[in-house]
């Protein structure tokens, strides 16, 4: 058997400890795997006192993790902090310095500094493995960068964020209002007290991101994601998404078309015969279209702590054999600065739904607003009668450009018969 | 970049011209990502004057692939062939002996000799690579091997065989009965002019095989699977089966329990919530359980020349780009001997349909059958009244061993009022 591998963790937060846990508790198993042991050679907190799942005592103890990530007798570096900036990437900076590999579930620092770490992992020889950081405990980064290998991809989507798959389906079965449950979220403990970062979309923008440049060979580019969350997404809305067959799900688009890349966070309507629409819960999901393999749905739990260690020590383990790739799967410095293509060029269905006076002439001045913007109705309704109130009135649109439904939304708003602003969902057949 | 990586090519039937071509199409594609060109030096197959999708001319030809597998100047020698014995498993031994890599996707030879090959391919320091013996372009084998490296696997199953998805999902469509639904597969070219192996679950039963292995670190134990395939499957179970929740589908199921493992192949009856239930047509889905990571499920197309290049090109990839990793993830030396269960000890709820005539007593009879079985009932249903006449009765039963089972349908089947051998179905909860 070959010597061991000395990793040093990083952040003993709910990932670090179940990382050490795993570890832990499968080291045989991992070590019939690997042809050698793994062994914890160091660990770094912020509170060496607090009270965790897992006993680090015996463990050489950091305070400071970017010291203890420059260590000479350590081999992975195992960066579990998270953060876009600040100590994690110092860590992941100064290991790579001192020729270490480097493990990390952090999206948000990949998405913002994913090639600049990935030029220095491969110009210094070293790994970095991220597997943890997109999916949780679903291999898709593995996917995409082997499985995947032999395929052109031309567009991969998903359900990317728990928190709010779980607060969408919960809404649908419930029929309670996006507040309403998000409270109970935040109280079960499967949303944070700040539930900005999942609701308004970002971390689903993070995470398609770093899946957009690895899919497409392309550098990563968090500013060309077009991001939307689902805090307007009303449960008459997801009434109105079932009685037309679809269901509401917050999806990571990215699709190549035209020389450009297109990458879109947003609650959209899908069909609910398809695959990803029946994804419920705290549940992710991944689908790549891949030009000979075809379509390739994978799904499974995207956080937690059991799910997240068992990413971190895929990655560890595939280290440990000596697999070493390149970051997204070609060479950083071959990652291609593809243009991205602004969401107002997107051409797609529309779902609109409006808060109307019921009055003679007001479906008239909707349906003229969508004809000089050139947009062509599939469908209108208006349920009920309610003479001189407010009535619900929705229309699904045939296929048309962004900027064209921008346009007449505007003159649709401004209608004096239009009581709040219109209520936009795109749809997307997939 | 490094020099080319020289292969060789043993079979150009549908998957080795798909591979060709998929090679020639993605050729730039595949170096960027190996960083080395991938050279197709040598081709074999029965008939050089046949008319190909893909122009062979070119390549050095072989009438005896078994002597072309020996050739010096080669890296790694493609097996797709087929066949369990004889010409295919000669070139696979004979490339190994000579040094190369080797790839297939051959599942009824790795079902039958895949230990011995992997410890031949193991002692001589090459890869055997076998991603498309599987769930077709499903990247299952790497997800198994490497993206859940980190968990200890209690069950995995899945839909394994496009033509019995197909021809189930088609019977449930359209109420036709199985030799109907067959023969309309054969003309479309979905099932084979001989259907037995993939029919009889004899298909299913290989891949399971290999699955089992790579999920439990044991070795290939392909007698030790229980096979049962769709033939007697009928538009009548379908519709009791969609009328109690279920779907039908046949089932590949490894679990490991007690020291042993169950592997079972049966057309079982499944909750139609359930992801898999969902799965229609030719797509396959394999199914796995980890203790860290939960479930994982993952789907796609199961067949077909470009999914199944798809495979065969990301195991030469990984070659080329110089990961190596033991046959079923542990070295094949290593592969325990699990012994396993027999069927008759399996416990799990169980579907009885049967054929009675319709006169008093009939009911009471098969009751006692099962209670001196000790089988408790979940519920009993006989539709319409016909006095005299045939009627069906269905039963679903609580958990029960198999073997109590067995001797109860014995039972009622030697009761005069009973016209046909009992119809029994698993009922699978997943």
């Amino acid at each position: 058997m070959s010597a061991a591998l000395r990793i040093a963790v990083a952040g003993l937060g709910t990932v670090g400890s179940g990382t050490l846990q795993l570890l832990q508790e499968h080291a045989d198993l991992i070590a019939a795997r690997c042809g050698r042991m793994i062994q914890v050679a160091a660990v770094s907190a912020r509170d060496r006192q607090k009270k965790r799942s897992v006993d680090v005592s015996a463990i050489r103890w950091f305070d400071d993790p970017v010291a203890m990530a420059g260590e000479a007798d350590i081999d992975v570096v195992i960066e579990l902090i998270g953060g876009s900036d600040g100590i994690a990437k110092q860590v992941i900076e100064r290991a790579i310095a001192a020729g270490h590999s480097v493990i990390t579930a952090n999206k948000a620092l990949l998405a913002t500094h994913g090639v600049a770490l990935a030029r220095s992992a491969e110009a210094a020889g070293v790994t970095l493995g991220y597997e943890a950081a997109v999916a949780g405990g679903v291999p898709v980064i593995k996917s995409l960068r082997e499985g995947l290998a032999a395929n052109s991809v031309s567009r991969i989507y998903g359900i990317l964020n728990g928190t709010c798959n779980y607060i969408l389906s919960t809404m649908r079965d419930s029929g309670r209002e996006f507040a309403d449950v998000l409270a109970e979220a935040q109280e079960l403990g499967y949303a944070e007290a700040d539930p900005a970062f999942d609701v308004d979309g970002v971390d689903t923008a993070h995470k398609l991101a770093i899946l957009t440049a690895l899919a497409f060979g392309c550098e990563v580019n968090l500013a060309g994601v077009h991001v939307e969350g689902i805090r307007d997404v009303s449960a008459l809305d997801i009434a109105y998404a079932n009685e037309l067959g679809y269901r509401i799900k917050l999806l990571g688009i990215a699709s190549r078309s035209n020389g450009g890349v297109e990458q879109r966070v947003y609650p959209c309507m899908v069909p609910a015969s398809r695959p990803i629409a029946n994804v419920e819960g705290v549940f992710n999901a991944v689908v790549a279209e891949g030009d000979f393999v075809g379509t390739i749905v994978s799904e499974g739990q995207g956080a937690g702590a059991r799910p997240t260690a068992s990413a971190v020590v895929a990655d560890l383990i595939d280290i440990a054999r000596g697999t070493s790739l390149p970051t997204f799967a070609v060479p950083a410095t071959d990652l291609a600065p593809l243009p991205s293509l602004p969401i107002e060029d997107h051409v797609g269905c529309h779902y609109v739904r409006l808060m109307v006076v019921d009055r003679p002439g007001v479906i008239a001045d909707i349906a003229g607003a969508l004809r000089d913007a050139e947009i062509s109705v599939e469908a209108l309704l208006q349920r009920g009668r309610a003479p001189g109130e407010a009535v619900a009135v929705v229309i699904t649109t045939h296929e048309t450009r962004g900027l064209a439904m921008d346009s007449a939304l505007r003159r649709i708003e401004s209608l004096d018969s239009v009581l709040e602003p219109p209520r936009r969902i795109r749809i997307e057949p997939l």
